[in-house]
C-alpha cells in the first residue's frame, strides 16, 4: 500500500467554541457542515490537509468517545489511490478492520477505518478521493 | 498569522508494536528516534506532513498523558514561518499558552505550544522549520 499524504486529522468535541477559535487564533476556516449519524463534520484546510471537527448533536460515535475521553483527537486519515485495493492487501496480512469493505466518506469520498487493536491503538481511517469519473 | 500546513500530528505510546505496525500495515517507516524528557520521539513521513510517535521511557508529561488516556493522540503541529511573531500575536490576543516563549523543539526547529484551554481540548503546536542561516 502506497500512502499518498495525510488526508485530515479529526477532532471530538461537544463545545462550539472550538471552531470559533481556529478561526480567531489561527486563522482557519470551515467549509459547509455535513451531516453524519449523531455528528457535524467541518473541514478546516490546514495546508493541503484538514483538520476535521467533529460535533457532537446526538446519540453515536462521536458523543460515546466524547463521553469516555472529554474532547480529543480522534483518528488519521491516511489518503491512498484505492481504497478497496487497500482493503484488500490489510484483509489478507489478517488486519482487523472496523470496514471490511469502502463505504461513502463526506465530500464524494470512499472510506475505510482499520480497527485501533492493528495499530497500538491508533485509529486510522483510509481516505479514497473522488475522481473525475465518480465526482 | 498564516498556518502554513499540517507539520506533525502526535501519537502517544508506551507499546512499541506499533512502530512495527505502521511499516507492516502502511508501509511507514520513521528516520531515527530523537530522545526528549521521559520519551523518544520519532517522525514518520506522511506526504508532506508527520505522523510523530511519542513513546514514555520515563517519568513526564508523555507518561502523565497515557496514565490518564491510555495510548492515544496527543497534539497537532501547525507549521508557521516566524513562531516568535505567532506566539507574540496569541499573547496580544489574551491567549493562554504553554510557552510563552518559543524553544527548540526536535530536527533543529522552534515551537510553542498553546495552551488546550484556548481550544475548547484541542493541543495546538506552532512550528517554525530551520531556515538555511539556523540549520
Amino acid at each position: 500500500m502506497e500512502v499518498l499524504g495525510m488526508h485530515h486529522v479529526a477532532f471530538a468535541h461537544r463545545d462550539p467554541e472550538v471552531l470559533g477559535a481556529l478561526g480567531e487564533l489561527f486563522g482557519l476556516e470551515a467549509g459547509e457542515a455535513e451531516d453524519g449519524p449523531g455528528f457535524a463534520e467541518r473541514m478546516f484546510p490546514v495546508g493541503d490537509c484538514y483538520l476535521q471537527t467533529l460535533e457532537a448533536t446526538g446519540a453515536g460515535v462521536v458523543e460515546r468517545f466524547l463521553e469516555r475521553r472529554g474532547p480529543a483527537l480522534h483518528h488519521v486519515a491516511f489518503e491512498v489511490a484505492d481504497v478497496a485495493a487497500a482493503v484488500e492487501e490489510l484483509l489478507a496480512k489478517g488486519t482487523r478492520m472496523v470496514d471490511e469493505r469502502p463505504r461513502p466518506g463526506g465530500g464524494g469520498t470512499l472510506i475505510a477505518f482499520v480497527h485501533p487493536s492493528a495499530c497500538g491503538g491508533l485509529l486510522v481511517e483510509l481516505v479514497q478521493e473522488p475522481t473525475e469519473a465518480t465526482r
